[in-house]
């Protein structure tokens, strides 16, 4: 007889931080109902992917089997978790979608930007009230984060119940939303608890975290302390940082102006959703420019230094209309993401060089991270007791240090990175499959492979610079004139002073002259040779073997 | 009468961390007698210099009045210091060079490598032992900083005495090599000081610095609890802290192996010349092999995530024979510089997966910075006590609050960025000249200016890939075929489902079609019509405006 299985794999998020996508089954083997948590996206670098606009998880998988798929549940608004849903819905067969109401919120405005259907969206209230998809019983729960309504989802199956954390950090006092609720968190443990997927972000960080609301203190005392005007980065999606700050500048008399779109749009949704009251009142920027500087905070977004941003726009001078100077305060209300030091720290010495004074979180006194802490996340396994623990939300070191803190405590755990899939049915958490997976990468206007080989030629260009040779081979088979060289990204003169392009004609007219009659026949063969002389060239004259593009143009008799 | 002037001139390391170069004068305005102080590198990164091998200053000014240069100075072998002189030395009218025994030592076997003449390279015993060049009498005084030998200079003028501080940090047990020694400083201090220029990188670390001494028990608390083999990384310069691991090592009953070339190369450069006493004995990695891996402690060079480093190389599997496993310990005795972050978590990550044990220095255990912090530089000031204060090594925002320091001290304080001539011989210091500097790169085996124009055609080949065009005219100046496309770096399909290449050819050879006669004369209007056109499909199939080559070649009437 073969049992029911209650899976869960992984298809993003797993062994990185970035494009969450995790989906659980249940059913018999191969016959599962499934239903996917989040489906976010990946922001890419000059390293490992030039010219790429957005990472997606591949979810090939998926789509092979998205007639089991019941239903899509997003737990909160961060682009690594709502970022792919639009782009990818209709590949999914157009699955229902459920969110809370300012997650939903920004669900449909992406789904309208990507001309996906924006009522596929659903708006589900908290637990207890459920969401029924297929054989699951889905309930949003409350946690506190950096963004407004993220949550937990219980999931309750017929093999028991799973809690997934989704991102989430203990704060009794979060400044906006829902407070940690230790009693709803007994309550939802009480009838036990099968599995905890479990956020794993900050489990290197060894102190319990803060709350949200020490930080306004230290923001007030700052603002209140600076000359000139203030300038507040910080990520447009921490609502809760956003009010902190106005509400800082508000006791300092001070007019508040949102800079950058997404800033804008946040609060905005924040209000519309009725999630932000007592914001306080922010004046259009063309009003700000009548106003003294000592008497205004800008709230600009840009806090990881990305270029198009108002922050990186401050710092190459004026930003509609708005300028900072010497006596200026910029604070960073934020923590660098590793990868983006370098932007951030050449907008800061741009900053410096207009004499304004920066203030970053080096000490620790204007941000606090919205994950869980080591300790935090060992509360939450003590209060939740699970069978079986599964770590999410990170890299393999994170989800290895997390499984150790499980194991420690007793608890069946398992490092399970993407593509592995896992049954929860038994009474310890077993691998059963692994799915391909693996990266689509929205490159302008269309999705490529990761291996599709795309980006793998722009780096080796990056790397080596682009040498192009143009043959022409008469109707008799032979070459006419010598071959013509272009290159692009390759030093202008070689180690013998020479022109490169003009050592390179030399050196292939050479080798068209010494090609014989069957070379001459084979365009690849003439290709390869022109292309492997090619390199040694580049190799001698400037040491870099190019990357080489042959044209060979045969002229047809009349 | 005009009066002799003392002049500052750096020409890279002032607003950056990196490929130091000050140059000193004094004399008459335009014919001030020069030397010059360390000549560094930077390293390149994929953002904004791909390809690139070293970044070095451009001392086009200082080639150009290469006959008033009378010496170069060199204050320690970091590579932001020494590693440009060989690449250079030509450059510069084959100046003479002085150096301590250490760092002459490496500045010797960089001038052989480059074919450059080692016997330029002069050693020079420490103050109060005197080398006069031109006009100056120089002096090099032992500062304790993470590399050993490292040395501030006392510069003697007709005007005044100059103490440019080098790299350094205030150690009274530096492990190796000599201890800060506050008498020495007094004594130097007591003539009075004109012109104090001062290492500013950790002007952000509020706390006082700690010794290398404080390191060692940690680490070996640390070896001695690790049940499998240990790794350690650090920087392979830091001789300290590798006498530090090994000791450490020794004491725990552990073999000690060297692995990376520059690890060796640092220990037997410390032996050779007499600095590395005591240090435990070095097997080679073949017994290494044969030995049970908890006696076991490698030495490994990577500690920045350095793709061809040991340590990399172990992360992706066997390194000469050796691999670690499910047990070991990588200990990162190092900080990560900004920028290097991605790479050093991939290899943690990598490592996570074997199943080893990561301790890096988040906790602040492991590892102690060789820079002077803000506490450590007031002191410096207070034991100068110099007239005029030039902040140095370091980037803008660094500089600038360094210049605060001193100012708040009562010190005329400025900061003076590359290409900023400063005169000392006033009781200020004052700007006198602006000269134009920038960065000259090491491509391959060539040397290319910044501004080139080079690398910036390979990042955006990088970004938007490349398309070249082949257009043949025939005799009639009528297009003979239709173009020829070859794409590099651009997605297979664009998204009306066709083949780009297919698109463009087609879109082309209407362009083509419709070209008049006058145009088909004119090779230039031709390219730039295509080109415009190919851009326009691109953007429309792809969503990018693609780099474009075009070639047309023009078959001649016989």
């Amino acid at each position: 007889m073969s049992r029911d299985r209650l899976i869960y794999l992984p298809l993003g998020g797993a062994g990185e931080i970035g494009m969450n996508a995790y989906v659980y089954g249940y059913g018999p083997k191969g016959r599962e109902r499934l239903i996917l948590v989040d489906l976010g996206v990946t922001f890419p670098d000059m390293d490992s992917t030039p010219g790429v606009d957005l990472i997606m998880p591949d979810i090939t998988w998926l789509e092979k089997n998205k007639d089991r798929l019941e239903a899509v549940f997003i737990t909160h608004a961060h682009e690594d978790h709502i970022g792919g849903i639009a782009h990818m819905w209709r590949k999914l067969g157009a699955p229902v979608v459920y969110a809370r109401v300012f997650t939903a919120h920004h669900a449909r405005r992406k789904m309208e930007e990507q001309g996906a259907d924006p009522s596929a969206v659903n708006t589900v209230p908290v637990y207890p009230a459920v969401t029924e998809a297929g054989p699951f019983k889905v309930s949003f729960f409350p946690v506190a984060h950096s963004i407004p309504e993220s949550s937990g989802l219980v999931i309750d199956t017929p093999a028991g119940r799973i809690v997934h954390t989704g991102d989430f950090k203990l704060d009794e006092t979060p400044v906006l939303g829902e407070a940690f609720d230790p009693k709803l968190w007994a309550e939802i443990a009480k009838p036990g608890v099968k599995a905890l997927v479990c956020d794993s972000t900050n489990v290197f960080s060894v102190k319990a975290g803060r709350s949200e609301a020490t930080v306004g203190p230290e923001i007030e005392r700052l603002i209140g302390e600076s000359a000139g005007m203030v300038v507040a980065t910080t990520f447009a999606s921490n609502v809760a940082r956003l009010k902190t700050l106005a509400l800082a500048g508000q006791r300092s008399g001070r007019s508040v102006v949102l800079l950058g779109r997404a800033m804008r749009r946040m609060v905005q949704a924040g209000m519309e959703t009725g999630l932000l009251k007592d914001f306080p009142t922010v004046i259009p920027v063309e009003e700000a420019r009548e106003i003294p500087r000592n008497n205004l905070l800008l709230l600009a977004t840009g806090s990881q230094g990305e270029r198009r941003a108002a922050v990186a726009q401050l710092s190459r001078g004026k930003y509609l209309g708005m300028s900072m100077k010497e006596g200026d305060t910029l604070l960073f209300s934020s923590k660098t993401i590793p990868g983006n030091e370098r932007g951030v720290i050449s907008i800061m010495n741009a900053f410096s060089e207009m004499g304004v004074d920066i203030v970053d979180d080096d000490d620790g006194l204007y941000h606090v991270s919205g994950h869980a802490n080591r300790p935090d996340i060992e509360r939450t396994h003590e209060v939740f007791k699970p069978q079986m623990l599964i770590p999410m939300h990170g890299e393999h070191r994170h989800l290895r240090q997390h499984a150790k803190l499980g194991e420690a405590r007793g608890i069946a755990s398992l490092v399970a990175v993407n593509g592995m899939m896992v049954d929860f049915a038994g009474n310890r958490p077993s691998v059963v499959e692994y799915i391909d997976t693996g990266r689509t990468y929205l490159d302008g206007s269309v999705k490529i492979g990761a291996m599709d080989g795309v980006v793998r030629e722009r780096i080796r260009m990056a790397l080596h610079g682009h040498v192009m040779v143009n043959v022409i081979i008469d109707e008799d088979d032979t070459p006419l004139g010598e071959p013509w060289v272009e290159t692009m990204g390759l030093p202008r003169n070689g180690t013998s002073n020479a022109e490169l392009v003009e050592v390179l004609e030399g050196d292939l007219t050479q080798v068209m002259m010494r090609m014989d009659d069957k070379t001459l026949l084979d365009d690849d063969k003439i290709e390869e040779q022109i292309r492997r002389a090619t390199r040694m060239t580049t190799q001698n004259e400037v040491g870099k073997k190019a990357e080489v593009t042959v044209v060979v143009s045969r002229l047809m008799g009349a």
